[in-house]
């Protein structure tokens, strides 16, 4: 992968590469292959921003997600960028006065982790390579899965001193099964393979080398881009919703959210598709 | 599945058949085999009535559910039925008009469907054959799912243009331990197997064919109604509370329910069994 | 296991052995072997005293915990001492007084139990040999959980009329990753083994025989122990959290958590170790 | 009040008086003068059903209710009637069955005043003379209190040994802005006015005796009955909503629910009437 | 106040007078009057320990709190004792590990003044002359407020650079009807006077001196006192529940807590009192 | 008022006029006094975003905010530019994709408007003149209001057809305390005047006329921008942390805020100037 042209509209972007691999299918790649990906702020507010793009984009259908070249999905945090960063190592200043500058500075890197969560079209993420600390935050925030079997994982945050904050604690309990394993891997920060990742349920496929997994993401994303977009884009809002949510709460905001989908001509024509067993086409959401 | 006559107290539900395999052990059936199990609306105000019965009769202890017939457990929504249904496809009508009368409609078919799992006595949800779509909604009510070899799963909703609404969204990411599985069966709407299910954790027990996972779930529902009913039915509210709430919250609960529960008589007499090596026996509940 | 001498500070629990297998570990050992290490109100209570203890012990970074002597980890609640208790056979009281009595006393329990999963330092549980009831309850306040081949697990206090009440049926679905076979291990009672516990993932390591698993258990919490007390107790804070709140909310609380955290010192001397190669060292927490 | 014939649809309630006295309102008159208008189990069933009826019947888009009679709104429970019923008086019974029992007759009791607040017309709550126990209840589920000069209140449960279990206690401190009044009213039991009930802002206004009270009841009725419905049912709905969530999950609940409402006619047709200054009509809903 | 002498079994404290001014009645006095009742760390100790001790007490059904001596209620923080305070002046300490101390700090002291909240007996706070900082904490967690006319009420804390962290934060807004009179005296720390308290609604009564606002609050409490402990606490815990929670949460808490209460001889001697017109007495709880 | 210059920092707002009357004060006038002030998606796209700057701006320490000109605080949305709007008007578009755009339209819409309550600064409202629509939901977003006695207030959007989606309807019931009255006028959109607000306590202040309205706020704002601006905005945010949130929720969050913020110099500056009796100067924040 891949031949396919960028896309005109994500053209200006430096550090995400976005091409079309299929109809209504985008392709974002992170794209500082020299330094394993890492995310300095620049990438990370390029990050939110061309999510909330691709979230508009009537155009796009389903996302896949992955790292330009061949050793790093991303090795996280640009720890050089971070150190000579004014807001980590601000010297003598009052305690006060720099909590608020971090949490700024913290919830503006979630922000822009948490675009990809927020994009209304679903997003594969297929990890490969050394895929470390932030890996794992972006990863998280995806819709579904996907790695290569060289895949090197960890939850490396405790390492350097520090309780995982762009997503990790949050979100990773509420993806797999084993809270046994995910403090595990939390606390010691220790390496962990693709099979394991399989294993606990944390990706759900595992495919040989990147290449095949880069395009098993996008005959996945190009099934779900055939499909309604209504249907598609509102199963993955009541998906996120109800992991937050009491099933009383989400039967209710489902009733509210059904009442303006069901009248969608997507429904009557699949529906009809259905019976004549012929392929429906739905207009642009 | 099986020689047992019907119950008496259910003889007039039409599409709901009840008997009594073992003593405290209701079994229902979905009855409606040449439509393969399919709901209309009849069927599931049926369905939410014979669980609402269950609920109140001091009979019954533990109930086992599966679809009559060798086919299917359920192929979902009669989408016939649902077609020539006024509230589906209402003509002119204005848009918020059309919506109340929609939320209204998908209200009515929750509640029925939720009747399950608010039933106060345990439910084993015996899964078999086709049970796609609405099946989906309806076994993620059940406590304890068990399923033949050959069953063909499917959340089948984004294939007709729908985000499920009857439940499934809202629950299904609670009952299994893999949110990446959980986002691929319901966006690509594809089939998935028995084995599958098993792995996953959706269903904890897979048998060769529908009769013995029947047998399995009636003597399963056997053993659960031969324990102590305020034991049993106190645990299955105590664990849906749990699903919903904070630990603090439900270990408030849990002693406020637990205030009147210790002082029945069951407890003193299962605690004396217990050391007496002699079989308990329970009052109705 | 083991030849390390009892902590001096720790020397006057009666139901507790306290000793220090490494540096910055605790080891706590349910110290009742000849009444299978049964609790009774003294035996919770001190268990409530010395993980509260532990949370501000400056020496103590993670802690293990087991049962003394080979038959059990714990046979839960001591059930001849309970039967002789005031509160659970009051005679004719009035209802709701007695009811009054219950709240408190399983508060009090609850709130001992519950003091494992309250202290800011990482607990791993390594449960071996008979382990029902009360253990199943104390094994979800831990962190991680390690066990012997040879554990015989039961969540078993339907068996004696009740629903378990000290925090099993509020934890354990949110620690594993199959609803249904949570709710078929606490509605039935049975009996499961390390291998099963492993699958489902209430256990992250199963060793063989006791010794190994407490050995492992060990060199874990060395591993905890040797890393940034403020990164690591941070860990177990958010992870905690997140159990209990929606992303959005631990989002938040991170945040807050995290803009004093990062003014710590382990923080950029993580972050020069691994630049630098060097093993780094931290203050007291 | 009031020459207005009864509305036929609701001829058949037995306690319930259901009249028209203007177009689009319904006046529901409790109707057990000669029992100072006090429930009974008969009475509180009618009672919800006729709110279900209401809620549903396009003709009606506001509600009033008072008591009929000049001596009371209602008395409150039936105590009579009560300790006559088996659920409140049954013998020697085991603690958790009764306990069970208790749970049942409560919930349905709580179903059926609750109807008025789920019913999605507004309801005006007209309170006149007796106004004690369930009365508060009652009218706490109302969406605009006004009462006559001559009204009683007094949330009388802790006089006959029970903490009120009909709602009282979970919304009367959500309706009114000082706790201190809250928690005087419901421990002593003590009777108020409708002067003091004014100031604290129980009720929004108050009137010289029970007809004018109800006259100025109807006149608001007709008021919001002259709305669009969209606008005003949508209105109640996102209220009572906000009570119960935190501003950002309202906000969330709220662009929802508009974006099917805004889609109505009855928004063009109002704003074109406002830019024009003729009078909207609106269509049924 | 008063001539009664001290309850033997609070004679042990130091800084707290505690009386019975009438049958089931305590009053509680912070008695360090030639300090204005300022709180050092032992002081408040003892003040979470005296309504721990309350709460269990079956000889008391109704607590009044006031301070000693004619000056004040409380100053609120012992401002010296608290800068001498190893915590709030550690000197070169590492952030993270200050801030551990201090959160350790913090719940400590709320823990101590949430004692009285959680007291499962009402308690009336009689609030007079200097009322300042703390003051309103503690009157926060009381269940009625009555004041005297010359009380000087304030949120001072943002006067010592502080944002108040022992409740008046997160309960006054939750008390009183008018957030903005809320941010008003919270942001400005300015003071306020007893009408303006009565206006607002955060207290209930003001009387002429602290000696009569003492009489009617004892008054008050021996009205609650002689009425059903098992429905006045009960009462109590479904209003505190209520305020935490939505509508439906404390419909369903309310059910289960009422399913023992009800079972109660309160309930049938109350019931048959008020028929018989006789004056019921009630067992101790 | 007033002579004040326009701050630089904000000269390039074309809707907004931004000064400073006082220290570390800014004064944020809606200015499009010809069209009544109201808001076209321009000036709520400038009013988010002045908001936000003014958050971050470490000059001001306290704002205030009034409409320009003479006639209107605002008269709410631009009805002209709305029906111009293609959101609103858009043709035959199918249901589902236009309730999508909606959404999104609405969504901006509120994050404009919440712009200001997030903002870290306390937000004084002054109202004066014509206060209808939006003007509520824009002052239930201000920390405390005050308003002018010629003030006309409305919940106007019923009478546009329909419910209130810019925070209304979830913010105004948790400012007053009648819910009565909350749903009277939200439900009737009937005009109210500056008294009855003061008496809901709706506002906390009313003065003759607007500009003695504006100095009032001004004044107030100068108060509490010579406060320390740690604890001014941490008591912000802890109270509105505390509207959302149970009062062991908040009390947590506290705990953790305070632990950073009690570690600056404010807090022992503001202690010794306290005791010395000087004035304190605080660093910008």
């Amino acid at each position: 992968m891949s031949s396919t042209s960028p896309l005109p509209a994500y053209a200006s972007y430096e550090h995400m590469l976005v091409s079309s691999p299929a109809p209504f299918v985008a392709h974002v790649e992170i794209n500082r292959p020299r330094k394993l990906n890492a995310f300095s702020q620049a990438v990370w507010l390029e990050f939110g921003r061309v999510f909330e793009q691709l979230s508009h984009d009537a155009e796009v259908r389903a996302v896949v997600l992955s790292g330009a070249g061949d050793r790093a999905f991303t090795a996280g945090l640009d720890v050089q960028a971070a150190t000579s960063d004014g807001v980590l190592n601000g010297g003598e200043q009052d305690v006060a006065r720099k909590a608020k500058a971090l949490r700024s500075h913290i919830e503006e890197f979630q922000a822009s982790i948490s675009a990809m969560e927020k994009c209304e079209k679903p997003v594969i993420c297929v990890v490969h390579g050394i895929s470390i600390g932030l890996a794992i935050d972006i990863a998280c925030c995806a819709d579904i899965r996907i790695c290569a079997s060289n895949t090197r994982f960890a939850v490396k945050e405790v390492d350097i001193g520090l309780a995982a904050d762009i997503g990790t604690l949050a979100r990773l309990p509420k993806l797999v099964g084993s809270t046994s394993w995910v403090k595990d891997v939390c606390l010691t920060a220790r390496d962990f393979s693709a099979q394991e990742a399989l294993s606990v349920g944390f990706v759900s496929q595992v495919h040989e080398g990147k290449e095949a997994a880069v395009q098993a993401g996008v005959a996945l994303a190009a099934t779900l881009a055939s499909k309604s977009p209504v249907a598609v884009q509102g199963t993955k809002e009541l998906l996120n919703y109800g992991r937050d949510h009491s099933v009383d709460e989400s039967l209710r905001y489902t009733k509210v959210w059904n009442a303006a989908a069901v009248q969608s001509k997507d429904f009557s024509q699949a529906l009809m598709s259905g019976l004549k067993k012929t392929k429906p086409r739905f207009e642009k959401l």
